[in-house]
């Protein structure tokens, strides 16, 4: 079964989707570039990374930072970038004040001095909160990849 | 010849903008989450979904859910999962108050237990209009696919 | 290494972020339709296209026209069709007036009758600047191909 439940329709606050895509454009920049902890530092002290590709969850900065740079050192040893590109998304904030944000993931592959591919199609599901200075946090994040049924 | 007529540069109205961003999205999630009567409440009572694919226009909404359904049921058969993508959007409405829409539209393909592709590579023009609550609706769709000359 | 230094945080500002979006959205319109001179015409006369898949970078309009033109060509002559996406888009004003802009950009790539794929994936990064009339103008673009180490 492919049927995804899916939440009722979100604001189209725009001022709120301007700022949710500008965040998820800056952490895939850093995770991208291998900003390893300042990605980490994008989600709460206690947040969490869940994806139905991982053996267990990544909890707190520390795994979520662990999580980054071994798979940025597998890159490096192949000889592969990886582009997250986020898109599609739908967003808005709840009555408890959290934002809920669905979007589609892709991850691009690209071989050094050779060609480049879609490597995942994901959905990404976000509890987003704010930190105390206003700025966006990801308390919980699950990644759902098409290709596990 | 690749050459394609552009209409005049369109509005940067940044609310309309985000709120055809967010339409579109929520849109593609029914699509794809297999919402097929949902997806068609998104088209007019007598909404038109054209594409240089198909062999004739689904019109109205009842063609549309079974367009939608018929589709859905080849991709399960075939264990597959499809994520439509559109971006590149220009927009702005005009003077008869319709809105004109254009965008580049992705089909992103993937195998169960397999890999990811770039299925299709669109582009997709929409006329919209409102709702009597506001909301909007697909007036007429037009799909060309770039492999059809 | 693929550690990309990374600038600090831009603005969220959603007017800006819509309008930089419109901008790229109509500006790869023009140029995956063939506009040459219009496409051109979206940087300032003296604007640079710079690129490492480039023997050399294009200055000035009559350059980035030629070079756009050729492309073209060499796409009719081999039965495809480019169209580019730019997605992922961090902006912000700078203290000098000019607006910076790091995206990804990918090209897809369409056989006539064929097969869709993933060309290329490559960064963006801009230096926007506003014509009098206010509207926005490439200054300065500068593309870097993932394949290139």
């Amino acid at each position: 079964m492919t049927t995804t439940p899916l939440s009722a329709p979100t604001t189209t606050d725009s001022t709120l989707r301007a700022e949710v895509e500008h965040f998820y454009a800056w952490q895939m920049q850093l995770l991208d570039s291998r900003a390893c902890e300042e990605w980490a530092a994008t989600f709460t002290p206690d947040g969490v990374f869940d994806a139905n590709g991982l053996p267990a969850p990544a909890k707190g900065r520390e795994a979520i930072t662990a999580g980054a740079r071994a798979a940025g050192e597998r890159l490096t040893a192949e000889g592969l970038v990886h582009r997250h590109w986020l898109g599609m998304l739908t967003v808005g904030e709840q009555p408890d004040r959290t934002i809920r944000a669905r979007s589609y993931a892709l991850v691009i592959e690209t071989e050094r001095d050779g060609a480049s591919r879609l490597h995942r199609s994901t959905v990404c599901e976000d509890v987003l909160v704010r930190a105390e200075d206003g700025s966006l946090l990801v308390s919980r994040r699950k990644v759902t990849r098409d290709d596990i049924g």
